[in-house]
């Protein structure tokens, strides 16, 4: 039977399946999934899915046959994206205080920090205990946490001192105490640290739980890699879809009007700075009549300083992303842009002028192609790496600067310079 | 003294230190450092900066010292980066046989599968033992793995059967088989499967190790979620650097030379697409002399079809990525991303027809620029889509299709498009 299929499911695979059904077929299979799998199942979903199917329950149901059976992390997700007077409602439901309380301390955590991605469930011991007493203590504690990778160490006042590890406890006989056993060195993150910042450290440090702690080293929680494996997908889309023009999160199953809506926004920009573009070259319409061998090369100048760009802002977004692991400063990181800048801008030049002196294009054009190439390369590079810098220190996200932006900006100050020189050096030669 | 300062430090702080060194002060730092603390440095550094490290040693030194002291899957990795008589060599200076077995039988896996992701050490106990047994057994294997996240059940022919969990073994009396409380819903891979693939897997059940089984279901390692998580910051950087037109994986701290190896091969492509464009643009030289307002609008257009060319592919090349996580077919896609490209098209070309209205252009002019807008918007929606598709196809790496690539083909193609278009409406209108 259908009951029996499900049972043998793994909840992710079937959050897959309800994806695809409408609210009624959703509901009926509801009905077949024990309320353990059921609230997997929910945190499984995708955003809209899920508010699509809480809307349809009252908040009785959602408290004790979904809140209640997920773990801390998860249950401040989900309640978070009720609107308020429905989050205080399932509150007040839960039969489990303390995990109540758990919840709303979660809620008071900004998106995007170390508090946002800890969970409260967590094994501790104080560290004047022997092995049996922190065993019958964990036998107690175990029945809540799922996963038992690290025993946490706390003095009287609950301040992190160490780990515990299952492996020494193996290996010790059973009188020996906590505090000659445990292990001090313990990297911690305080609750408000950048979940970017978190994730750099479990990645550098190849951690599989962090503990969170408060202002005075209290500990407060704990963060697994899970959660951080997801944040790090998500963040990584996020940055690779604004590198493409893409500004809201899609997913390739999205629905038509939400794929365009992401999509619509940079294509304006881009029309409108290609807009702006024709009023500058129109600038020029005299000399294009004259001489319309200029028009040949403004596609290639305005390419480009586009591709150039996307190149330097691309290197800028993601050694900001990864944090101070560097030693450079940001003026090794400029003069060292430069530098590429100028090998790359003598290269492109260099070519540029070759393939204009073997076609035979008279001197005027040869050296307006080149020269433009070496300005506009130059200027892309430096501008490039300034702007995801500058948008950082102002606390916007790098990753904005880099993609359509940076190409439509670059296209028109590359078109500007280009007829510029073409004027000075149709000036000058014929 | 520096020596205590440094054992106080993780081995990844101390990688970080060495990278900015000489070889003579990073041997100088090397002999102040213990041996276990000198392999996990070794493991940490950057591929180029061990290599000139390792260099500078006698083969039984970096058996003894290093490899000897690593974990089979560092092991594996660190060796397979020398040449292939050296690897012979230190293999041959090991002193433990059986872990030397290990690392030649992971050379054998290719790159990119979970067997070059897996390691060697775990702990198994087999199903017909009890509590007391295996706790005797997993004490002496415990010395061999740094961290016990999971016991693996094997049966008598070593064919994975399930896990037991440590939460499972503190809940139980000590003469309780495994066979009767092992867990046999395991999620297991086989070694010949894509690194890709065993990140999806791990990231979708929430998973911290996967086991790796052989053809016949004999259990042969084990992945940690560390090492994936590698994996993926890598894949996303490569990702995020290939749209943006850099072709060799680099990190900010690289060298000027090396940084400018990794762009310029992007540019040339968009030199050559560039001077291909201007062949095609002195094609319609007669109707740009006699109509310069004609050139006004060339890289507006160019422009548009790049941005519109990189968003359809990061999709692409995303849904690919994410692998057969979704329903849609090939061909619901396709159908999706032309109604997409139709919103936006019409959209774009009834803006610009405004723009043109507006301004006064006459209207051979305003039906070109509207025109060729929807049709390169069109196009470069569905060669973005398509151009991935086949890649993937023809197991070349989609990402390959995104950035530069696409959108030099739309500049050039726009181009052509435009000007056909052109010398139609102006042949019509004046
Ligand atoms: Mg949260
Ligand atoms: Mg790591
Ligand atoms: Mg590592
Ligand atoms: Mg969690
Ligand atoms: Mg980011
Ligand atoms: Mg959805
Ligand atoms: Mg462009
Ligand atoms: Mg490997
Ligand atoms: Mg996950
Ligand atoms: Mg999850
Ligand atoms: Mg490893
Ligand atoms: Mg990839
Ligand atoms: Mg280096």
């Amino acid at each position: 039977l259908l009951s029996d299929i499900l049972k043998d499911m793994h909840p992710a695979d079937i959050a897959e399946i309800y994806e695809e059904l409408s609210i009624e077929e959703a509901k009926f299979l509801y009905f077949l999934l024990d309320d353990d799998t059921a609230a997997d199942v929910l945190i499984e979903l995708e955003e809209d899915d899920r508010l699509r199917f809480l809307k349809a329950l009252p908040s009785e149901v959602i408290a004790r046959r979904f809140i209640g059976r997920m773990d801390s992390d998860d249950a401040a997700d989900v309640i978070a994206e009720l609107d308020e007077d429905r989050q205080k409602e399932v509150l007040s439901y839960l039969e489990d205080i303390s995990m109540a309380g758990d919840i709303v301390d979660l809620l008071n955590y900004d998106e995007d920090t170390a508090g946002s991605l800890m969970a409260k469930e967590l094994i501790k011991v104080k560290e004047s205990w022997n092995i049996v007493t922190c065993l019958r203590s964990m036998r107690r504690q175990v029945e809540e946490v799922d996963d038992v990778y690290f025993v946490y160490v706390v003095d009287n006042d609950g301040v992190l001192k160490g780990t515990l590890s299952l492996k020494k406890m193996l290996l010790s006989s059973t009188d020996t105490l906590v505090r000659d056993i445990y292990n001090p060195d313990v990297i911690a993150v305080s609750a408000d640290v950048h979940s970017e910042e978190v994730t750099n450290i479990m990645d550098k440090y190849d951690l599989v739980v962090l503990p969170v702690i408060d202002s005075i080293g209290r500990l407060v929680g704990r963060i697994t890699i899970d959660d951080v494996v997801d944040y790090m997908r998500e963040e990584a889309e996020k940055d690779y879809q604004l590198a493409s023009g893409i500004t809201e999160d899609v997913e390739a199953s999205d629905s038509v009007w939400r794929h365009t809506r992401a999509r619509i926004p940079w294509l304006m920009i881009g029309l409108a700075g290609g807009l702006l573009g024709s009023r500058v070259i129109s600038a020029f319409e005299g000399n294009i009549s004259e001489h319309p061998e200029v028009a040949f090369f403004m596609p290639l100048i305005a390419a480009m300083g586009g591709n150039v760009g996307i190149q330097s802002s691309a290197i800028m977004v993601q050694s900001i992303a990864s944090g101070g692991l560097g030693f450079d400063t940001n003026f090794k990181k400029l003069l060292k842009e430069v530098s590429i800048a100028l090998l790359n801008a003598s290269a492109l030049a260099a070519l540029a002028f070759i393939y204009n002196f073997a076609i035979g294009s008279h001197f005027a054009l040869t050296f307006t192609v080149a020269s433009a190439m070496f300005s506009v390369v130059m200027f892309a590079s430096l501008f490039g790496t300034f702007l995801p810098l500058l948008l950082n220190r102002m606390k916007i996200d790098p990753a904005l600067a880099t993609g359509p932006f940076i190409t439509t900006l670059n296209d028109i100050s590359g078109m500007f310079v280009y007829l510029i020189l073409a004027a000075y050096f149709f000036e000058v030669f014929l």
